[in-house]
């Protein structure tokens, strides 16, 4: 069945069950003018919206299924919340829909953005659905909250911190490749492209260890370290061999004869965490939780970002994934 | 200039100064991964979301320009707010652009964006800027406070309720159709098209006069009526003749032979309030705010809308815009 054969209130009955998460917030849900929901004493909120269109951020079936995009729409925002520290509470969501649209494209998305929000126990408040000429444009506006003054930029880079970040960096454009090329195997890539994990945990983790600065890895390792330098006024010192790379993009760069670099630092959709903090605080943040690596320092500077290779030093151009 | 030579970085740059027009609850504005804010001590929030896409919702030039869409994209969203009883706070935004628009229109947009948060006092707190294939799809998620258990559902309406409307009703459709017949004069019809007046005032006063169920009407008078009467499990009774309509809309109707109820009924983006409270309740507004009219009665029923027209009696259809 068609979309424009449902219609918009029928569209609305069907997914409107099964959308909080955490009720113990919530005032109005889904289905009056707008939500009303609590905020707790001495909580900061945390706003953030994104939004990926069809054919440009992800292709049906090739890049991913329509699950995928739903929960990959709500992943990049709970990102976003938790590159400020916070715990993310709500959503709200807004998609244009082509009228020939399938009905179980359009379930199976919900069903993507409901799985994402029950594992972060993230309630859906309400949304818009319109019409789109052609393609699917979905919005995201999440919600969070973080204790008063906690939130970490990612201005607070100081000269002696440690730079880091977690897990590996760039399988997830080495898995947009991988996809793209309809090349079997390589799951971890895929996996990370499909389905990123936004690290909510860890920001809770920095906030508790003081991290002085952070930023998520939606753009590449080179523009968001570029971010902090820039906002911060300092330089930071990246050592390329010290950077966590996975052996499954090693290997996919080896087969595929591309350059690994490529991916680490101009790749996208990471949603892993680059931060600063001192030394000591670092340390006690790894005894808690391992999977997150010193990838260099931060030096007095003016906002640019020195690589060393060896024996080679040089600036690392802010390179990522620009939209215009 | 098109904005693809603007960059996304430049255009970020270009917009992201004024911004905050009631600073005071801000703790971080644009330009991190997402903006932290403070809320008010007893108060819930309340949050909503709106999409508008061209040629879908608006035709550029011909229903109205750059700054309209801007303003207009946000009124919708405090109508919403309105239609709760709530104050507007903040917007985030996010805009899916083509790349061949001109940075002057995208500098219009955000003047009407601007332009109408600042007369609401309404911060702009973040967006997202994505590429689109083909025209503009502009989603603004806006929040508010209200009072505590306070919150406006359109589930509250009871029997022995008046039902009124604000203003005049239709006079936006009728300025839709007026416009996309390029006819000249009409000033107040498509004023009201490009110009809507979220009832943030009114709905406030609602909170204080005890309202029990409220709508905003985007949708035209009939589906909005029936939302009420359907939420609340109760027969609204209009009385046509008692409807408000402006003299303009009646001329257009008799000069262009069209229906003017159609207008009324079926039409969308008035963005009036239709709300049902206690005869007594609704005297003491009246007296403080003169622009209000009963339109109706609520009697017990179960969940429709009697038109009654002279002598004869109808059910009003919940026939309005739908987007499928």
């Amino acid at each position: 069945m068609k979309i424009s054969e449902l219609g918009e209130f029928g569209f609305i009955d069907a997914i409107k069950e099964d959308t909080l998460f955490n009720p113990d917030p919530v005032v109005i849900g889904i289905g009056d003018d707008g939500a009303v929901y609590k905020t707790s004493a001495g909580m900061e909120q945390v706003a953030v919206i994104d939004t990926m269109v069809e054919n440009s951020h992800f292709i049906i079936h090739r890049t991913g299924d329509w699950y995928d995009v739903g929960y990959k729409a709500v992943a990049s925002n709970l990102s976003d919340i938790a590159a400020m520290g916070g715990v993310p509470t709500h959503i709200v969501l807004s998609t244009a829909i082509a009228p020939d649209m399938e009905v179980d494209g359009l379930v199976s998305l919900y069903d993507g953005i409901k799985d994402i929000c029950r594992s972060y126990h993230v309630n859906i408040l309400g949304g818009d659905t319109v019409t789109s000429k052609e393609g699917m444009v979905i919005t995201v506006a999440a919600f969070g909250e973080i204790e008063e003054g906690k939130a970490i930029r990612r201005s607070g880079a100081r000269p002696g911190d440690i730079v880091a970040v977690s897990h590996t960096i760039g399988n997830s454009s080495g898995g947009l490749a991988v996809l793209l090329q309809n090349h079997d195997g390589y799951s971890q890539l895929k996996r990370a492209h499909r389905f990123p994990v936004p690290q909510v945990e860890l920001g809770r983790l920095l906030v508790k260890y003081n991290c002085h600065s952070l930023n998520d890895i939606s753009d590449g390792l080179a523009s968001e370290s570029n971010e902090i330098a820039k906002a911060s006024d300092v330089r930071l010192v990246l050592k390329k061999e010290a950077i966590p790379v996975s052996d499954e993009l090693k290997a996919w760069a080896r087969e595929s004869k591309t350059n690994v670099w490529k991916y680490v630092f101009n790749g996208g959709e990471d949603y892993e965490l680059i931060f600063t903090m001192e030394p000591a605080d670092f340390h006690a943040l790894q005894a808690e939780y391992s999977d997150v690596t010193q990838i260099g320092v931060v030096r007095s500077g003016s906002g640019d970002v020195l690589l060393v290779d060896g024996d080679s030093e040089s600036i690392l151009a802010p390179t990522g994934w620009t939209h215009f």
